[in-house]
């Protein structure tokens, strides 16, 4: 057995690493015994020199194996599945798929997470609705996912706590960016939550992680082949992040966008496409749906019907959240001011630096700097101007919503800085949806 | 200011960072306010995307300002030389140079190390030496220094506490072998002993750091160039560790070949030669001696003439040690076996895994393995069959000293793996001294 700074320099060196070397390490790293200075010094070689697909499952088993994995019941015609994005800018896509793939018979039990970086985070939003607690043991966990049909918490720690420490550790030393560290960080999570079905949505652009397509290809392959190699149906739909999804940015908006798409009232096409797609690929891997098609006439009915809102309803009360803003959204927390952020020239968008819409969200509070950081949940923003729109200069790029001036003047730089507006109409429009990965 | 992940991040990202990261990474680190997870990731991610020449001077002052420096006196005459090895197998010129140069009436102090990695540290063989006391305050240093005119002591906690922390640091994060730490290390500790001037042995081969010639000829410009910024007399030879230096390796016994030398009873032709150009590098810079050639055959002369064994016997006995292993190295530490290790077959020596040497001490306990190991200063070897010899299949590769029986098997071992013997003669020798840098 070689000694921890041997197995770093093998690693460092652009050797691959034994199982036995991988599982010593995360073990010892979990268990405290293996000092943090080695594994961060590990996780910074892994940086630079990746990992193969069998070191990179060996990661994803050692995380798994630090902790529980949940039983399901196992019982014919019962189907357990969960979608997971890798994150984005207004991505608020699985506060409906929950409830609504739930409506079609389908469980879903999510585990989800904070915001991250420049990216918002579900559980966040889902506190923006008062009294709804995330923060339930997996035992009622997986009670709510049987009786209402979904339930949404966060990482407990009985799952995969080395993934938990590691992400911490990862977090202050400049190794997020990682994809094998990513795929190990997403997929020992999704596999101890032990879902028969895992739909991921791996985000590509400027609000997202990976930044190119090619990364992002790359991650969404890596992660349905950990799935596959554990018995998982689980496909990818890599999907457009250059521009925020949806038309509410910003966690209690993101919420009241959500109850007014299932209530009908608002629309906004693009996050709809992406809700649904996601969706169908849920009941196919369920047998719910014979074909995509059927799958969406499905989904649409019970959003029409409002099925949907009703399910979302009985979760966020399960919950022990009030159930009443998906009649009311005015129960939602609600920021002081409103201000339009006016356009800085005329012309057509060209681009968005989308994270930093995100970083201008945390300016205004509506994120953390520091983890200890309290979130306000009214602020955001809400009708961004999207890529190819016309503009036109003093007219709002978008509407802010915000309880803090100071904040709200840097917050209006950063969303101006982020748009590049120019004379030429943008005739090449990027797909919503470039692929399926599976 | 960014916080500490974004720096991590923009050196990996391959960018420059600016003296005012950089000191906020030495300082925070070593006043122990910046965590060593953080600063292992900086060291991993600079090992490769290396540093610009600012960013190494940056941390060179940094670690400079993090402890004392040593004022000389200043006045007419006196100059202050050392002289530093990057490090190799049997390499033990410090021990000769030191009196030597010094009887030139040129100051002498040595700040050295202990063994690093296979190669062997002046202060472990000096410790061979009864009573010899290599942990004397700055102050005394300086007395003997200026009364004897020279001194070999260890790093004290007064000199760069920050390289002294990060050297640990890096050596259980596999992040040693970096050329600009190395740089920052090395300089940091001889800028901080504030030495007018400075001559760098820069090793490269098998049984050193840097395994190219290209890369030892690096190092020993960018030591060469932060040397003269700072406003140093600094010149580097670049020499061969493909083989051991000279005739005895092993702590004892390489401070008896050095008496022997000095009292002109041994002969090992290339650990005279690396001695002498060293030295009269030293004595150029003093303005000593006015060309190589009168600096040798001065050199040579106090060598022949005993005066530099008798400054040697000086300085061991203001350092506490018994001087009379001068007159009688029996004295030193002496094994209780002998054993010649036999070539395994008949051919000419075509390479030499030098390091392996080096371990193969360890192995018999002249050594550390950990940084708690008591080290056995009688083993060792002596007589090493060198790169294009003749050796006959049984005849001796070299004769082992050693105290235990089954640490000797292994050893044998070892040796007998890093030769290789093959048919033909070997023509083309490596040279020496490779180059002068400065």
């Amino acid at each position: 057995m070689l000694l921890p700074a041997q197995i770093i320099q093998k690693k460092r060196d652009g050797n691959a690493l034994t199982e036995e070397e991988i599982r010593f390490f995360i073990n010892g790293f979990t268990s405290g015994e293996l000092p943090d200075y080695q594994m961060s010094a590990m996780a910074m070689a892994i940086c630079f020199q990746g990992m193969n697909f069998n070191e990179t499952m060996w990661l994803t088993r050692a995380m798994i194996a630090s902790g529980r994995i949940v039983e399901w019941k196992r019982q014919a015609g019962l189907f357990y599945a969960d979608k997971h994005s890798t994150g984005g800018i207004g991505d608020k896509t699985s506060l409906i798929i929950a409830p609504l793939v739930a409506c079609c018979g389908v469980k879903v039990p999510m585990i989800s997470g904070r915001g991250l970086g420049p990216t918002g985070g579900t559980l966040d939003k889902l506190e923006s609705i008062s009294g709804f607690n995330v923060n339930l043991p997996l035992d009622k966990f997986q009670q709510i996912t049987d009786k209402v049909g979904c339930c949404m918490i966060g990482q407990t720690a009985e799952i995969a706590p080395a993934d938990k420490k590691l992400y911490a550790l990862r977090d202050v030393t400049a190794t997020v960016s990682c994809l094998q560290l990513i795929v190990g960080s997403i997929m020992c999570k999704k596999l101890a939550e032990n879902v028969d079905g895992l739909v991921l949505d791996v985000k590509w652009g400027s609000g997202a992680f990976m930044r190119t397509r090619e990364k992002s290809a790359e991650l969404a392959r890596a992660m349905v082949e950990v799935g596959k190699r554990y018995g998982k149906k689980v496909c990818a739909l890599q999907t457009d992040m250059n521009q925020p999804l949806g038309q509410q940015i910003g966690n209690a908006l993101e919420v009241r966008e959500c109850i007014e798409i299932m209530n009908g009232s608002a629309q906004a096409d693009d996050l709809l496409e992406v809700t649904l797609a996601l969706s169908a690929e849920m009941l196919l891997m369920a047998g719910v749906a014979k074909n995509v098609a059927d799958a969406r006439q499905m989904l649409q009915k019970k959003l029409a019907s409002g099925e949907a809102l009703r399910k979302f309803a009985e979760m966020i009360a399960a919950q022990g959240g009030d159930a009443k803003v998906c009649d009311d959204v005015k129960r939602l927390p609600v920021a002081k001011q409103m201000k339009p952020i006016p356009a800085p020239k005329s012309g057509f968008v060209q681009a968005i630096e989308c994270d930093q819409i995100g970083y201008a969200v945390i300016a205004l509070g509506g994120g953390r700097k520091v983890s200890a950081d309290k979130i306000d949940f009214a602020v955001g923003f809400e009708q961004p101007k999207k890529i190819g729109d016309t503009v036109t200069a003093g007219e709002p790029l978008m509407i802010m919503h915000y309880n803090d001036a100071a904040r709200a003047l840097e917050a209006e730089h950063m969303v101006q800085h982020a748009y590049t507006i120019g004379d030429k109409p943008v005739t090449a429009r990027l797909p919503l949806i470039v692929q399926k990965i599976e």
